[in-house]
C-alpha cells in the first residue's frame, strides 16, 4: 500500500527527486544528472510500477493518482498529490499529463544472460537518437523480440524522452550494452542466432528472406546507417524495396517491418 | 530563376505570407486560417518546389538558400533572405530549420481519378493526429502506395506538422476525399480494388495473408481503430499478431508493415 502526501510548498524537501527534471535522467557523470529513470504519464508509470525498476516516488495532480489507485495499491512507495502549478513550478515545466515517477536504474543483465532466453533480438549500432530508440523498443515488444542489444554508439535508453516514446516498454523488454564487433558477433553466433543486417544496399529482398531458427536483427542509425564491418559480419544482407526518389523509412518503422516480416510473436 | 531578395525591416509588408504562421496553414473557414501550405526546412522545402503545388514566397537565412541554390534555379518565386533573429519576430517562433516557403492549396483529384492509375492505395478512417497522418504518408510513398483516400474524420494533410512529419511527401502522394462509406466502397470495388481491414480483430494472420490484384488497404484510428461498418464492408479483416499485453503498435507504423507485406513497390 503506497502512501499518499499532500504537498502545498514547492520548496518541500520530499519533492527533491523531481526538481531540475530535464537534467535529473542523465547520467551521474553529466552535469546535474543524477540516473534517475523518469516515467511521464499514467500509461508510463503504470509501467513503471509493474517493472522490475525500484520506484522511489510519484508526483501527480489528484486526478491521476485515482486512475492509478489499483497499481499504487499492489506497491510501497510516497505519492506526493499537488496541483498543477505546483507540480510545474517544482519540475520547471509544464507537464500535461499530470502524474510522473521516479526509479533507480538497476544492473544490466549481461548480454550473454539476454541471448539465452531469445528467439530473436534487435542489435542496434549507433542510434544515437532518443525517439528513434524508444520507437525500437515501442516496437520490438509489440511484435514479440526477446531483447535489445545496444552496440557501439547508441543512446541512453532509460533518458526520459526514449522512455517516454517507447510507451515504457523500455521498462520491459530487457536490454543490454554488446561488445562490439568480434567479441558480440561470436557471443551472437555461439548462441545460434542468424545474423541479419537491415540495409537498403541488402543482396536479398525482405520478402525473399527466409529463416530458421534464433534472429540477430542489426540495424544502424538513419543516417549513416550500418558500418561497413557491421554489413560484412553479418550472414545476410537484407532491404526493404523502396519506391525511387524516396528516403528510406525512419530507422525504427524499418526496423518493425523487418520484424514482422522475420519473426513470430504468435506461432499459434 | 527566382528573385533573391534581402530584408532587414520585421513590418516589411512583402513578409505578410509567413506572420502568425502557427495559424496561417489552417483552412480559410478557421479563425486566422488562410490554408496556405507551408514547408519547413531544406529538406520539405525541396520536396515542395519540385511538386506541383503553386510556391509563393520563401523565408529563410542565407546559408539555407545556398543549400537550395539549384532548386530555386528551376522556379520563378521570391525569396526573403533574413537573419534568425528577424525570422523570429515575423513568424512568431524560432525555426531551427532556417528557411521555408509557402504556396498555394490546389484541388484535389476526384477519388474516382486517383484509383484508376494506382496499384495499391490506402483508406484512412478516422486519423484525426496530424503526426500519425504525416507519418502514413512518409510511410507510403516510400513503400510506394499509390494514394491516399481520406475516409471519414481524417485530420487535414496540408497542415504545417503533417507537411513536416511526413518530411515533404504528403506534396507528391496523390490524395483525396473518399466518400464514406457505402459510395467509396463501391468506388473501390468497382476498380477492382480487394478492401483489406488492419485491425487486431482480423481473423487473418497478415503473414498468411494472400492478395492478387489491386488492394486498398483500411486503416483506423490508434485508439477506437476502424468502424464496425467498415470492417464489415472489407473482404478481409487483417491482424498483425501482437505479443501479449503490449498496446498495439503506432498506428503509421502498423500500416507501413502492412504496406510492405501486401504490396510490392519494387516488382523486379
Amino acid at each position: 500500500m503506497s502512501t499518499r502526501i499532500e504537498v502545498r510548498d514547492a520548496d518541500d524537501p520530499r519533492l527533491a527527486d523531481f526538481r531540475d527534471l530535464k537534467r535529473a535522467d542523465r547520467r551521474p557523470d553529466r552535469p546535474g544528472g543524477r540516473g534517475l529513470v523518469i516515467a511521464e504519464g499514467t500509461v508510463v508509470v503504470r509501467r513503471l510500477l509493474a517493472s522490475t525498476y525500484p520506484v522511489r516516488a510519484l508526483i501527480g495532480v489528484a486526478r491521476r493518482f485515482e486512475e492509478l489507485a489499483d497499481d499504487l495499491a499492489d506497491v510501497d512507495v510516497p505519492y506526493y498529490v499537488v496541483d498543477a502549478e505546483l507540480m510545474a513550478q517544482v519540475i520547471g515545466f509544464h507537464l500535461n499529463r499530470g502524474v510522473l515517477a521516479t526509479a533507480d536504474r538497476v544492473a544490466h543483465p549481461p548480454a550473454a544472460d539476454l541471448l539465452a532466453g531469445a528467439r530473436s533480438v534487435a542489435v542496434l549500432e549507433g542510434v544515437g537518437d532518443h525517439e528513434n530508440l524508444g520507437s525500437i523498443f515501442r516496437n520490438a515488444a509489440g511484435l514479440g523480440i526477446g531483447a535489445v542489444l545496444l552496440a557501439d554508439g547508441c543512446a541512453d535508453p532509460l533518458y526520459r524522452r526514449s522512455v517516454r516514446v517507447s510507451m515504457g516498454t523500455v521498462l520491459h523488454v530487457p536490454f543490454a550494452p554488446l561488445p562490439w564487433l568480434d567479441e558480440g558477433v561470436d557471443l551472437l553466433r555461439r548462441n545460434g542466432f542468424q545474423l541479419i543486417a537491415l540495409t537498403p544496399a541488402g543482396e536479398c529482398r525482405l520478402a525473399d528472406t527466409r529463416v530458421s531458427g534464433r534472429v540477430a536483427l542489426l540495424v544502424g542509425s538513419e543516417g549513416p546507417g550500418l558500418t561497413d564491418a557491421a554489413m560484412a559480419a553479418a550472414d545476410l544482407r537484407v532491404r526493404i524495396p523502396m519506391h525511387r526518389g524516396i528516403d528510406s523509412l525512419n530507422v525504427a518503422t524499418a526496423a518493425a517491418i523487418a520484424f514482422a516480416a522475420l519473426t513470430d510473436p504468435d506461432p499459434d
